[in-house]
């Protein structure tokens, strides 16, 4: 026997496809499956199949969604004149586990960056744009990561938002809570003393 | 939004229940296959059915395999008289990976251990009887893990093969290959210095 046999090798391969997923790893979920009952694994295969064709796009915000407009735009209790720019589905995840943001969200699904060939025409920023346009808004968080590609993005939407007169702010860089001065790096230090407050 | 959309936590709920994947993990894993082509996610499912469904059990020895009888047993040039006995397919691979014995095996898909309600009913052992009583066998070599329970299926089996007259052997316990005695634990150090040889 060289090789492992085929069925096997072939679902091993599936799981090494996934994001960090190695090939121990993907070898250890492989036998997981075949050492599930056969409705389980059945369930598994539905799940992906589900999120696939269950999941699509709020026709407002772009974010992920299982119906046309997300559960956030269709709120009454919210605040639909604050809009909060994230990157992707997981930032809307950790803005909405700290309970304090009454707006909504535009999800843009990445950054912009040369790089990766990724252009702001990819983003949905266009439709960031529509919703500014046809809709009463006072002000746009900008949250992207701060990151490079992240503060790009910011920069390029600040920009194309000068014009239209609308507050644009950008969520604050310093140090995280809990974190010790000797080993924050340079550029967070530096924007942690530019961003200072009075007390 | 409360919680995750409905398609997307059952599909992190399914990556959760594989072996070794926490909460995080199954979570990227899942955003890797929204991120998929159609196509790709299809093939993924599909692949989960075909492990389930074409994988199977070799008649003879047990291990897995997509045919009834796989393709080491029906080697004509291995040594057909002497049997490996293993915990599982895993187990296979890697000594099959040291392309230095020519044997067959015999799968008994776990070990003994009255901790997980397995006694040795639920192994593959009366199979192992079935071979050795109809086969022409002349050794059996045990090659369980050398822990608590692989030990103690290895003492099984040796006392329940004792009366059939056939050389049972173990595999060797000592320190591996690169090892640092320093770091050596006293039973692997103990069973190192009793399996010393002439040099």
């Amino acid at each position: 026997m060289d090789t492992l046999i085929k069925p096997l090798q072939d679902l091993i391969e599936k799981f090494r496809s996934l994001d960090g997923v190695g090939k121990k790893s993907a070898m250890r979920m492989a036998f997981s499956v075949l050492d599930m009952e056969n409705s389980d694994a059945f369930d598994f295969a539905q799940a992906i199949l589900d999120a696939k064709t269950k999941i699509g796009i709020c026709t407002v915000c772009q974010n992920l969604s299982s119906e046309e407009i997300c559960p956030i735009c269709s709120s009454e209790t919210r605040d639909h004149s604050v809009i909060c720019v994230v990157e992707d589905y997981q930032a809307v995840l950790a803005l909405e586990k700290v309970k304090e943001f009454s707006g909504v969200y535009h999800v843009l699904h990445g950054t912009i960056s040369p790089m990766k060939g990724i252009g702001p025409d990819k983003l949905k920023i266009k439709e960031l744009l529509n919703r500014i346009n046809n809709e009463d808004i006072k002000e746009v968080i900008v949250a992207t990561n701060p990151t490079v590609e992240g503060e790009a993005t910011a920069m390029y939407i600040s920009k194309i938002l000068k014009p239209l007169e609308i507050k644009v702010t950008r969520i604050a860089n310093g140090l995280p809570v809990g974190a010790d001065l000797e080993y924050a790096d340079e550029v967070t230090l530096y924007r942690a003393l530019l961003g200072r407050r009075d007390i």
